[in-house]
């Protein structure tokens, strides 16, 4: 995939604006702590004082991987095509959040190991039946890799909106995203990896092991799309070229939790730029992630020990960001509620 | 004021059937994390599995303080009033937020130092023109203090709604929190004074010194109604009595920032049972309010560095508990949606 162009958000005027009509807000000097961080920042992406959030959308890539066969996952594979049943008919954690917050939401089978049909609501972008297990083999073809990272980019293309939340479904991608965590921040793979879904302690310390050996077996792989085809998933590499658009379309990518922050690893590993666009929702309980958003620099808006994955933490920061906006557009200035400013002596 | 009897939720067969419903949601055992310690806590608060977030409503009790004599605050007492005039029209960030969320907002006049005249959308509750310095003499007699929290309570009684988030504005009154936990904590007023809407280093100091020399003075008081009376405000009082009222309803009451804390602090040593019904929306950056809530037992929803007051951290906090309860009414189970549970050997 031809990465597209991404620009950095740096503005020194429109920031010192930005800074200029959040002080003036009838609120002690930086009493709203994170959300005007986010304010200016939402501010330099759309590049206005106007900000906006403007048709929020939260997708869900799904997909299969391969290295489920090495034991690493408390639930089986068939668990990620009947989560997408579910997703179908509304009854998962995420169809109730994005309905609350009204967010639209796409679901996209990105390489689910069953076949759908043609299905109303299911976005076919399927690139084969579930990758292949990265404990022998690597994951993906540079094809294959390179295709779903085209069709992440063109849903992306396609789509109205300027916040994109990204959610995720798939048995066995903590293993993935864990390993992409290792292999691209060089963390020991002991520090990458958790519990999934449920994973007792001998699974965690067998989904290491994997790791460890399959990066050992990998061990000249250092390019991040080559990282990304060797470990990734489908899912994975979608989300990482959906992410790459939507920052170069300036939208607001709202990054979910440690899968998806895997995706953004790789995509920030090829255009550093990317992440003046993120907003990071949450830090989820999975244990590595928390690192993975150190190494990424993020400064996440939750901490609610989530770790459902499908963009539940996205969907619940999504207020965060409206109310950002909204204080930002709507709360009077000093000025005009001749409210009288801070004491000349303090 | 009587008490009202505020019941313990506690209730073991209830507690059985909420974890019951939580535990067979299609989600990995666990994993929306505080949300599922907040769905049980409204189930046991409401006495169903069917929980609901019902009108949700925030009050905003403003006050005056006697104690801005001693130069604790950074803004002069006239914006308590003129603040009360933006939330009138609409202009301050609790308006921009209670909108956003659906909340009602009340705005209460407990004791403002300044005649409104009648109001469209003020309540008026004012006990007097502000409290008096209790760098001197006691904030308020004791009929005084319990006038507030008649008040609060019969406000809380005609109000229709299951939740109720508490928000407050008066300039000088985070000396009086602190003063209040100080007192009734037992913890050093260093530890208890914080900047409050931005008061320099010295300021502080300032601070901390008239809350050490006024519990030297009222150092025989120790009954927590007699110790709300000599360092309280009126906007705590009534929210004090407010607070009781509502939980002896079994309403759930949705605890903001430092100052809000401090009204449950004093509410919680005359009716311990009310903890039961308290979500605690945030923890702010006023210094001494995580010591408070550890203090409580609490664990806060939000960590966004907010210090602003006005409710704004209820109002922010409110999608959570909708979140809460609607993941527990709208979810799919395990077996609704024919998804496989978790691999008997993991």
């Amino acid at each position: 995939m031809r990465l597209p162009a991404i620009a950095p958000t740096a503005n020194a005027e429109l920031a010192a604006r930005l800074d200029a009509a959040i002080n003036n807000k009838t609120k002690p000097l930086g009493s709203l702590g994170a959300l005007e961080v986010l304010a200016k920042q939402l501010g330099l992406i759309q590049q206005t004082v106007a900000v906006s959030i403007d048709q929020p959308a939260i997708i869900v890539f799904a997909g299969d991987h391969g290295v489920v066969a090495e034991g690493i996952s408390a639930y089986p594979q068939d668990v990620t095509w009947q989560m997408v049943e579910n997703f179908l008919t509304n009854g998962a954690a995420i169809n109730v959040f994005a309905r609350q917050t009204g967010a639209a939401l796409y679901i996209v089978d990105a390489g689910v190991n069953h076949d759908f049909g043609p299905r109303p609501g299911l976005i076919d972008c399927k690139v084969a039946h579930g990758t292949r297990n990265f404990a022998h083999e690597a994951a993906m073809t540079a094809e294959q890799c390179a295709a779903a990272m085209e069709h992440g980019a063109a849903l992306v293309a396609d789509m109205p909106g300027n916040v994109i939340g990204f959610g995720e479904m798939g048995i066995g991608n903590t293993t993935s995203a864990a390993a992409l965590m290792h292999k691209l921040a060089g963390i020991p793979a002991a520090d990458c990896v958790g519990a999934g879904t449920g994973l007792s302690l001998d699974g965690v310390l067998r989904k290491q092991r994997v790791i460890e050996d399959a990066a050992q077996r990998h061990v000249g792989v250092s390019d991040p799309f080559d990282v990304l085809a060797t470990f990734g998933g489908f899912e994975i590499a979608m989300m990482a070229g959906a992410m790459l658009k939507a920052a170069s379309l300036r939208k607001t990518l709202l990054i979910d939790g440690f899968i998806v922050t895997s995706a953004l690893l790789v995509a920030s590993r090829m255009a550093p730029a990317i992440l003046d666009y993120c907003v990071f929702a949450h830090c989820s309980d999975e244990a590595g992630h928390r690192r993975m958003l150190e190494t990424l620099g993020a400064r996440p808006l939750l901490q609610l020990g989530l770790r459902l994955g499908e963009g539940t933490g996205a969907a619940l920061a999504l207020p965060l960001l409206q109310a950002a906006a909204n204080f930002l557009n709507e709360m009077a200035t000093f000025a005009s509620a001749s409210v009288s400013e801070k004491s000349a002596n303090e």
